[in-house]
Order: structure tokens, then C-alpha cells, then sequence
């Protein structure tokens, strides 16, 4: 099925504005719920949310083989398990309703008013429930910065890492979708010198500037997705906060891993950003160092070209961005990860997600952490208004963006904006 | 609310052998397919499986407020969610409705027919869908035994390991009953002296004799669990094996724990057996070593005596039960175990898994895997017919067994029982 609704010149009826993150080449699916208290699934051109669920009632996917019930769901794992083909028809069929040359729904002021919302007559929702997420550590500078501090410099890239992406399971339960604050952890932390835990609030609360990808149905228990079929069970992708406690993830996590260091929070952002909107930006990603395993090798271009920021706004000044990074700089491609994460047979569900780790560049101003732009906390880093960061306060608001862009069109993923709240009282 | 279905006195009018698992004073929770095709939430008395949808339906619970499908359900997420005066309740009636002296359903023929089934009738399938899976690793004696071998024969135990009960996130999606088969899993391991991983079969398939307790919904985003309220957000618990490919995870472990040499395959026993049934059996475990913090020290009793074993049958020979081990043997309880979980703010929910990770004793007829019994492989385990084992091979079967014994009631788990086949053939 084609890819139509990727067409760079098609223009919208709608009023959008200039360098929107959503043109109508970009058609992400999430969430909402309505000015009616209404939960459906929906779309997003420039600044209007689409009720798909209403515009399917009124009868404008009457081509397309759907359950009456697929958009009015509070979660988009049914309507991911449909498939690609699916996803495509709908994609397609949105591109065209709202097509400048497209007069069914244009016309039709009533229809118009049913399906159309602006952003503050909406509120987003978690786009999935997530069965299972897996974090990756796919970032080779991350790993190595991390390595650094954490580990021994002389090797700070463990034997394993260039031979098979790492990741670890992470918790879904606290996963929450942009806008919803998150309380500051408490925890056990080792002060320096000591060999007796302490309990208290974490004093080194991070970041990690990450995106997910989202899946859909796809093996059996037993069996292995090939990595050149991997993508076929991608549905999108998202803008991923992965919150750290660094001083209770550096206490826990030998020998299993991070745990309450990490299981207080995740954020992302709402929509998500098909793999068929991110086509035109397909990019090779770093050539793998050692030779892999055959079934990690791939071909073709796996990566894309997706420009990252963070910002960081304490309580009363402006926001400031203080790192910029780029998906592509991934070493593992979302194909790696999923190729290896099925080949011991472990299946993979709609709506799971699976983020890539930290994603951080060579240069310190592309680091996706605090732990890494501060170096372990051995500097600070400047914020607007003269307040200058080791770690995460206290009621700052972190925000990441990412957007793809080439000279014809701009794909966005919007923001994933999270403030952090003193510790829970009780 | 009493536990009087617990009366250790108490008989039913059903035929029920001796020494059963599920006396009338054990009624666990579980879920099946009938003979009718029909999904349905029931519980079992001896080797009757009674279909509490259709107990439901008929009026036996009318003074029981309930909504009218609770029952009707593929799996146990909403009656847990329903919270323990609900479970109470149902349990309570169950036990005075199957009692000697109840004539109510004893003389009613066709209600009989249409609430019981044999165990050949019905097919037991997931109890929950399990929404996040945590594994402990809360014996002292296995911690030990494997960081003697993985990592330090000096330094076995780690650090943090006396001060707060380490665990992991787990891969829910591959959690399965008992019956169903596993595949072999395939992935990258590390021969001896060199650099280079190789892809192949595991050749260290591994079980671990584990339970699991399931949770309700309990805590928000950021709220704590404390640790002397936590047993009344814990339904109840099941067998758990917790397959391991050894060679698999020593590769792949450092720094960010086991993946998939753990994510291939989890099997339960399929009856949740409440805490509420467990309460003759309360015992205290072992005394900490070290002073707790706070947040996790306990009074009361909080372990259980439960007997457990595991069992290997080759394809053509008879069982042979390989270890016997006891769930008090565990360092950490259940409610430390959830009071760390949630003292982040990680919340939890309905139908979440936490298993206690492998449960070893101090002799090494106690240990709970096969790593520990043939000590990392260094000696086999015999079996009967001449077999000999160090890991498990392929077309074996492997049952975990769990019962409490005092002198008036056994109350039992049944058994989790699998098979392994060969590697999974595209």
C-alpha cells in the first residue's frame, strides 16, 4: 500500500500555522479525552485534535474494513493490532478528507464542529496501555560517559555492548504521558565513605532524553522476528523521559540492574509519529565496529534524522534549552533491538514500547543527561535568569522536543513537558 | 471481616480424596475454559473445578454485592481489583455453600450439573493478565550460591544486598501456565577463553523453583506502601519457575541485568491460593542480620510455611523429585518486598506478579536451580533410569510442587509443570 498521505505538497483546508510539528503530511494517532468527557482516539493536524471515533460514526471510513467500536477506545492497542495495512488505509484517508482539494468534509459545517477540536478543548491520554517496556542502551556515547563515571575509564564500554544491544525491562505501571508531574523519589543512597545505606529524597534526580517505539502484535512464543522484518511491527514512535535517580540506581542496581532508581517515572509524549510519517527521513546509522552476528546484520538505511532538545524552566524563570542531540546518532537500529529482543522467542505485544536509552552525541552539548552535561555532578550547568543546574529541582519543568525537517516538509512528535514535585506526603 | 472458611473442621458434601491440595478450607481463584467453550473465573474443591460464573447467575451469591459479570472474565483483574472484603466474601460463601451441612447446592441436581466440572472438562488458563512482573532475589543461601560462582567466591554477597531486598523488572508477556510448552531459546553466549560470542541454543537451560504474589490496585503515582499495611494489597500466590539460560545471562547481565536469558518463558501454577487460606501457616523468617531502615522493618510474623519441590521427568522415564525447599527459607517477605517496591512511588496494580526469586535452603538438597545443584555445572544430578542431569535438556519436563501441612488441614498449590522442546524451527 502506498504511502500517500506522505505526498510533501499536498496542503490542508485547515488553518495551520507555519512550522507546525503536524502538517498533514505528519497524521500521528493518540488519545483524548473530549470537551464531552469523552474518550476517543484521534488525530492532529496543526493546532486541531480529529475525533476518529466520531468522523468513523458519521460514516467517512465506509471504504476501509473497520470494527464500528476501533476509535472509541480509551487505549490504541486494538486499533495497532489491526496492522499496517490498517494504519495506512486511515492515514491515507485523513490526508485526503482534510486535502485543500477535498470538499466532503470542508463543506459540512456541522460534521466540522463534531470532529473538530482545538488544543484546550481536549486533554491528552496515555496513547497505549503498555503491556511491557524495555529500555535499550543503544547510545554508544551514552554507554561510554556512563561507563566513565559509573565503572573504570580505561573500559568503559563493557565487552558485550558492541556485540548485541543491551537493554533491561522497565516498569509500564508508571508510565504517564506529558503533563502529568512527578513527585521526587525517596530512596537508599550510600553517602561517600560509608558502608551503611541512608534513606531519604534522591539528590541526583536526572533526565534521559529518549525516544520509544511502539509495536504491534507480531511473534509467537518460541519464535524470533527476522531484523529485516522488524519494522513491519513498529506502529510509531514517541519522545521519551526516562527520570533517573542516579544516587539510588548507583546503590541498587549490582547485580540486577536499575530498579527504584528508575520504576518512579517515565513521560512521554502523546501523539505518536507513525514509521510511515518518519519515511522521508531515513538515514544510516553508525557502521557497527565489530562484525555482528548474522541476525543483527542489516542492509539498508534504519536510522532517521530526528533532531532532539531538552529544556529546563525552573519555577519562575523561562525555559532553556540545554542540550541538543539526534536520533540517528543511535549505534543499534529499533530493528537491531527488535530482532534481538524476540530471538530467544520472547513475544512482543500491541502497545508495548521500547525505548532506546539515552541519547547522547559526541560533543558535551549533545549529552541526554544531566549525569553526563554535569559530569557526575562536578559542574554546573547555566540556566536563564542565573540559576545553573547539577541535578533536577524541585518544581523545574523539563521538556523534550523532537522534529524531523527537510527542505519540503517538517514531521514532529511535539513536547513531552513533566514538572517535578516535591516528595510525596503522606 | 472473619476468615471463617478457614474452620479447620469444616467437611463438604463434595467426594474429595485424601491429602488433596484443595480441601474446602483451601478455595483458590483461578481461571478456565469449560467444556462449553466458555471463558470463566472458578475455584476448585478436591478435583471438582466449579464455575463461579454460573454460581453467579443461579443466585448463590445474592448477598454479596457484585456486579453481574465479575465472574464472566478471562481473567482475575477486576474481582482482585474488587479488593479483600470482595475475596472474603466470596471465599466465605464458597465454604458454607459446599459445606456438609449446607443443603442448598447439594440438592439441587441440575445447579450441580451446571457449576461443576471435572478436571478433564475444563482447560486452566492465565489467572491475571499480569500488567508488570517483578522478580526478587530474596534467599540469602541462592544470592550466595550465585555470586560465588558469577562473580566473587569472597565477597558472594554484595553489599546492598542485607540492606533492602533486591529484585528486577521482568517481561510479563511471556508468562505462562502450567502445560504449556517452552522452546529452547537461542542467543548469544561467550565460549570459554574467547572474545567472541557465538549465536546458538542455550546449553545451561535452567529452571528456578519461585513463588509469586499478586497484587491489587493500591498506591498512586508517588504514594508508598508502608511495610506493616502491605499484605492487604496482596491477593494471594502461585508456583512460579522462572526459566533461566545461564549461558545467555552471563553474557549479557553486566551492567543492567538479566534479559533474555530470563525473558523466553515464566510458568505459574494456575490457582491463586489466598493469603487469606495461607493463615494457619504464618511463620517468622529469618531475623536481619543487619539493622533495616525504617521503611522496612516488621513485627508480626510476615512468612509462611510452605514445603516446595521441583521434579524432572525425561521423555520416557518416570519424575524423580530432584529438591526439596520451604518458601520460609526467604530473607525477605512479601510485604519488605512491597514496601521497597512502592517506596519510590512506583505504583501498583491489579494482577501485577512479583515473584520471590529462586528459593534456596542451606544444604544442597535444598537448592533451588540446577545451576546451584550441579554447582555451575561442575557435577549432574541424577535422575531415574540412568538419566543424568546438569542443565535441563530438551522433551524433559519439569514440576514445581507447594503445599503447608499442620496436623487439622493441608492447603496446596497443585503444581506448575513444563515441558522444554527443542529450539523453536521457523
Amino acid at each position: 500500500m502506498s504511502l500517500k498521505a506522505n505526498n510533501p505538497s499536498r496542503k490542508t483546508w485547515l488553518d495551520v500555522p507555519d512550522n507546525t510539528d503536524f502538517p498533514i503530511q505528519n497524521i500521528p494517532f493518540g488519545v483524548f479525552l473530549t470537551r464531552d468527557d469523552i474518550i476517543t482516539i484521534g488525530t492532529r493536524i496543526g493546532d486541531f485534535a480529529i475525533d476518529l471515533g466520531a468522523l468513523h460514526q458519521l460514516g467517512y471510513f465506509k471504504d476501509i474494513p473497520l470494527t464500528d467500536d476501533i476509535f472509541l477506545q480509551d487505549t490504541l492497542n486494538d486499533f495497532i493490532a489491526d496492522g499496517r495495512k490498517t494504519w495506512r488505509s486511515v492515514r491515507n484517508r485523513v490526508a485526503e478528507l482534510f486535502d485543500v482539494n477535498t470538499d466532503e468534509l470542508k463543506s459540512n459545517e456541522k460534521d466540522k464542529e463534531t470532529v473538530l477540536f482545538t488544543l484546550d478543548e481536549i486533554e491528552m491520554q496515555m496513547p497505549v496501555q503498555v503491556g511491557d517496556y524495555t529500555d535499550f542502551y543503544s547510545s554508544k556515547e551514552h554507554a561510554t560517559n556512563v561507563g566513565k563515571m559509573f565503572r573504570d575509564p580505561e573500559n568503559a564500554l563493557l565487552p558485550n555492548w558492541l556485540h548485541a544491544p543491551i537493554g533491561y525491562h522497565g516498569r509500564s505501571s508508571s508510565i504517564v504521558p506529558s503533563g502529568i508531574p512527578i513527585h521526587r523519589p525517596q530512596g537508599q543512597k550510600l553517602p561517600k565513605g560509608s558502608d551503611e545505606p541512608i534513606f531519604g529524597p534522591t539528590r541526583q534526580l536526572d533526565f534521559e532524553l529518549e525516544m520509544a517505539f511502539i509495536t504491534t502484535d507480531s511473534n509467537l512464543l518460541g519464535e524470533p522476528i527476522p531484523v529485516e522484518d522488524a519494522e513491519s511491527y513498529i506502529f510509531g514512535m514517541v519522545l521519551f523521559n526516562d527520570w533517573s535517580a542516579r544516587d539510588l540506581q548507583k546503590w541498587e542496581y549490582v547485580p540486577l540492574g536499575p530498579f527504584l532508581g528508575k520504576n518512579f517515572g517515565c513521560s512521554v509524549s502523546p501523539w505518536i509519529v507513525t514509521l510511515d510519517a518518519l519515511e522521508p527521513f531515513r538515514v544510516e546509522g553508525p557502521k557497527p565496529i565489530k562484525k555482528l552476528l548474522p541476525y543483527l546484520q542489516t542492509t539498508d538505511k534504519k536510522s532517521f534524522d530526528i533532531n532532539l532538545s531538552v529544556s529546563i524552566k525552573p519555577e519562575n524563570t523561562d525555559e532553556m534549552v540545554i542540550t541538543k542531540s539526534n536520533f540517528k546518532y543511535m549505534y543499534w537500529s529499533m530493528s537491531q533491538q527488535l530482532a534481538h529482543h524476540t530471538v530467544n522467542g520472547c513475544p512482543v505485544n500491541s502497545g508495548d514500547m521500547m525505548a532506546s536509552g539515552t541519547i547522547s552525541g559526541s560533543t558535551p552539548d549533545s549529552y541526554g543527561s544531566m549525569l553526563e552535561l554535569s559530569w557526575g555532578g562536578s559542574k554546573t550547568v547555566k540556566l536563564n535568569g542565573g540559576e545553573e543546574r547539577r541535578y533536577i529541582e524541585d518544581n523545574d519543568t523539563v521538556t523534550l522536543r523532537g522534529y524531523c525537517q527537510n527542505h519540503e516538509v517538517r514531521i514532529g512528535f511535539g513536547e513531552v513537558s513533566t514538572k517535578i514535585l516535591p516528595v510525596f506526603k503522606l
